[in-house]
């Protein structure tokens, strides 16, 4: 999936500039069901030979900030293996194409939480390590929240859940408690559409509160 | 580096519940000078076992948003190898380790921008994909900016500069056309440290006009 850059862009600034990279076949150095690893001989904008290893994720991640009208939000706690580390986030998941994002989330969705949504509104989208990945996020605020029940379960996974009010959230990512990029992202966005305007105004005033 | 799970916490839901994984030692399946990845016969914290391919990062991702007293930041523009688009990004680079994430982060900005800042705040600690990488990035907040001169460059970086006013970085971010993961919580942090009175009054005037 590919970024919006050069359609209808707003302001003359973010014009690409300048020429890209370019790359020969890549050599697959590394491959397992989550991600690859591919070597490139590669040539930089400025001319110079540059050797490129690409972790090539197979999958789109995805996630939802589930948002209820008296201003609180799910989130879902678990142990993270890479960095060892309890973490609190939203629920978030993996689409592997063909399977589009939303139905990834809404999937993940009622997997992690029994939660489904009415509203879904794609608030953010993060190219989250661009130097050496390629994996790419779409994130959503979910609302008209409701019980589903799930047809499928990760038993790998062993989620806490929490259902806490949004303020309390944003106080924990500002003191460092909460630290997942695309819950840090999508919290600090849905902030910014409340004091902007870009959310019903009583929804607005319940996430203020 | 680790999270600042367990310090402190403001909130008794952020407490971590349940069994941690458990792996034995990793057996290294790929190794470049950038990042390594490593394959875990794992344990989840269910009881299942789970091959875990971890990918290792080793330096600590670092970036700074430079803000002028007139609400105006300074952003590089390269292009992205592992997404083929344009990206219009804070100053980032990579602290290979015992750097402090700071002295890289000031290196960095150096390097890119020609800029040195007089005053550091830290104000967002971010796991970039805790699902399958370690790779933590620290990001801050420089004010107080004056030019330096830079002694070292990086020979495959072609980089754009501007100065544009932070309201239009925060809209390009709205409208998806900046997508890096680093610059897109920073400046929301920032935007957030300016409502809630966080900033210098002037400062979050600026911000925030």
């Amino acid at each position: 999936m590919s970024s919006e850059n050069g359609s209808q862009l707003p302001f003359a600034w973010l014009e690409p500039r300048g020429p890209k990279w370019t790359a020969g076949a890549p050599k697959r150095v590394h491959d397992n069901p989550w991600f690859a690893v591919d070597d490139f001989d590669a040539v930089a904008p400025t001319g110079s030979p540059a050797r490129y290893f690409l972790h090539d994720h197979k999958a789109v991640a995805t996630g939802c900030l589930p948002l209820y009208p008296d201003g609180t939000v799910v989130l879902v706690g678990q142990w993270r293996f890479p960095f060892g580390t309890y973490s609190w986030e939203m629920p978030e998941g993996g689409a592997l194409p063909p399977e589009h994002p939303l139905d990834g989330c809404q999937r993940e969705l009622a997997e992690e939480t029994g939660l489904q949504a009415s509203e879904w509104r794609e608030v953010v989208r993060l190219q989250l390590s661009n130097s050496s990945s390629n994996e790419f996020a779409v994130c959503y605020l979910a609302t008209g929240l409701s019980p589903v029940r799930a047809d499928t379960e990760d038993h790998t996974e062993d989620l806490a859940i929490v259902r806490v009010p949004f303020a309390e959230v944003l106080a924990a990512i500002a003191q460092g408690h909460i630290q997942d990029a695309m819950t840090v992202a999508t919290a600090l966005r849905v902030h910014h559409m409340a004091v902007t305007g870009a959310l019903d105004p009583l929804l607005a005033e319940a996430v203020l509160s």
